[in-house]
């Protein structure tokens, strides 16, 4: 498999893709995109947000997507439309009933993802009419429009693709490091691909790849009420894949996108990536990584390049994982500042002057390892979410 | 029960204290405290870290009063001596033993608290003739010495006390809130009181009162390493009381401190109480409401002065209590901003310029109440967070 250039959604054949104003931005820059699987396939899968309090469109995208099938989705940026209430279904169903009468496709056919603060009502005024502006500007090479219509504080737009010897490619678009993105908040995704898979293989490669990608992705220990991850098959390379080698290329995208966002992530200067190894098993190990991760106190650290091992040793603490308190080693970029619990190697050879900073956590418990990637803490972060929606 | 005056730790009769500079900081202020315990009665409880990587003082104090009885609390700043091993160990037994000495009494009477950087030895070569000032400067007004010693990023020492019509004094005082003192960490509290009190009921009072005092303070999400909060009684009032009123004079007192450290918690610019009302149970309250105190976003917000209470809502969502998304009201100081999971009262009518925020959320789940006190998150918090150690 070969990274080409970023085509994001219309990199696989059989999609169209356009991404327009429609006036809902106070910026004035591109905030709705639409996508199109013009088959002859249309299977598709998703995953949603966890968060018991989530907003119209992912209620109303996860129902339509129970059949396993959709031949659009569409994207705005500019508001969640989450705690509307009735009213902001509503909205949501209008929308998808909007987009089906411009394709001549069922309103159950179409998912919809929004993005922006939360409990503001969409202005359907200006977003009915930008539907039918983006349903004229669909093309097979829109994927960059549309990935640029839907950033909200994103500063670069994200797109990634992998495409096989055999001739199938699987290529996405994403916005919002998971909660960084503020009032905002917010990850949405959608990848597509013109092998021939049907749905429940492409559910279950897109469980398998979100499980360890943006599902380890936690820069700010934000859940949103909005995060959807979409995957549409078209078919149209005629090509049916092995289930193990079309699940590797979701993966792959998945893992450059949600990599993209990180290193997006609002207010960051610091990329961390956390290792924990040796533990009793995967769960524990994502926990403890998780744990770590959401240290305000070594995030701050991590902003002020202080190789604070104590922090880390303080939050593995706080978890119910296996390990021995006096047998914990903790690496910070491959030194072993702490060995057995205590002091190890010289805090002085640690460099932490790149972006990217790799802590590693030996737990000594078994033989289980995941990673999970986060940010730093910054007056950045504080200022960008502080004075957002004031 | 009346506040008087703030002797701290010496409002009770029967003890002595003492605070003074052993030259363990770079500051060169007091850094040492002693408190003893004169009698007639030397009863003793506890409540320390629930982080299993604890340091040093926190394993030996834990140990030293399970016979329930302490003759002394040795508290230094400048150093937490966690994460320093069988050394460490030493150099707790060492100074226990060493004010042992100068007072004729056991070292498994001396509890032992410190407090500064995670991971670095204590300079023993300072503390130990300290505790020999230490013990020629204890006296029945050194109260306010002693809280100044133990000061750490704390801006103001703290201490409080309640005096009973009935002849007997519950005081105590307090350094450092939770954890948002930084690789500093630790919250230290010693109460004392002239009451005649066995230590069964002073380890019930004390678990009462902490349970809804320190234990739902929060500051930054964070657990120490060394938290340790002593309750000792003298007896020398010659009053028995009863246990409820004695109950209620520690939890005042410790909640008293509490609220100090909260207002004093670095780098915070407000002080947000999270009233979690109408829950299934109280744990699940908790749980709510730790969860809300815990959002970077809305701690971002309200640093804004910025009521947004989808912020609250997206937290509210990511726990498990029982609860109807689309029944939840939210108030931000008193305004209830959201109604039934949706818009409610105008936002604009809220005002949150005073230093003190509260936000109400009614899960309409049931009967039971708690309430979480935080901080917001400000850039200051960022930086004496992230420039602390290096």
């Amino acid at each position: 498999m070969t990274d080409t250039q970023n085509l994001g959604v219309t990199a696989a054949k059989g999609f169209r893709a356009a991404g327009v104003t429609a006036g809902l931005k106070a910026s004035g820059t591109s905030d709705l995109a639409l996508v199109v699987n013009d088959g002859p396939l249309h299977a598709a899968a998703g995953v949603f947000t966890s968060n018991r309090v989530h907003a119209a469109p992912v209620k109303w995208s996860r129902q339509v997507l129970k059949d396993g099938e959709l031949a659009a989705v569409v994207l705005n940026s500019g508001g969640a439309n989450a705690c509307t209430g009735p009213e902001g279904f509503q909205d949501t169903h209008a929308t998808a009933e909007k987009v089906a009468a411009e394709l001549g496709v069922g309103a159950i056919e179409v998912a919809v993802c929004s993005t922006g603060l939360i409990g503001v009502r969409l202005p359907m005024d200006k977003l009915l009419p930008g539907i039918e502006q983006a349903a004229k500007a669909l093309s097979s090479t829109g994927g960059e429009a549309a990935a640029i219509a839907i950033k909200t504080t994103d500063t670069v737009h994200k797109t990634a693709q992998v495409t096989s010897p055999a001739g199938w490619t699987v290529g996405g678009m994403a916005k919002g490091a998971g909660m960084l993105a503020p009032g905002l908040a917010t990850m949405l995704v959608v990848v597509t691909t013109d092998a021939v898979v049907e749905a429940p293989q492409l559910d279950a490669a897109l469980r398998d790849a979100t499980r360890t990608t943006f599902d380890r992705v936690d820069s700010d220990g934000c859940m949103s009420t909005n995060d959807t991850v979409l995957l549409l098959a078209s078919g149209a390379s005629e090509v049916a894949p092995e289930q193990a080698e079309f699940a590797e290329a979701v993966r792959a995208v998945c893992a450059n996108l949600a990599r993209q966002l990180i290193g997006d992530a609002e207010g960051a200067s610091k990329d961390i990536r956390i290792d924990v190894v040796n533990a009793a098993t995967e769960d524990e190990a994502v926990d403890v990584a998780r744990t770590i991760s959401r240290s305000n106190l070594l995030k701050c650290a991590i902003h002020g390049e202080d190789p604070n091992w104590g922090r880390v040793l303080s939050a593995i603490g706080t978890t119910s994982a296996a390990f021995d308190p006096d047998q914990l080693d903790v690496a910070i970029n491959n030194v072993w500042v702490c060995r057995n619990g205590g002091v190890g190697e010289d805090r002085e050879l640690v460099s932490m002057k790149g972006r990217e900073v790799v802590i590693t956590a030996d737990l000594k418990a078994g033989r289980a390892d995941a990673s999970i990637w986060t940010n730093d803490l910054t007056a950045d972060y504080v200022h960008e979410n502080s004075a957002y929606s004031s």
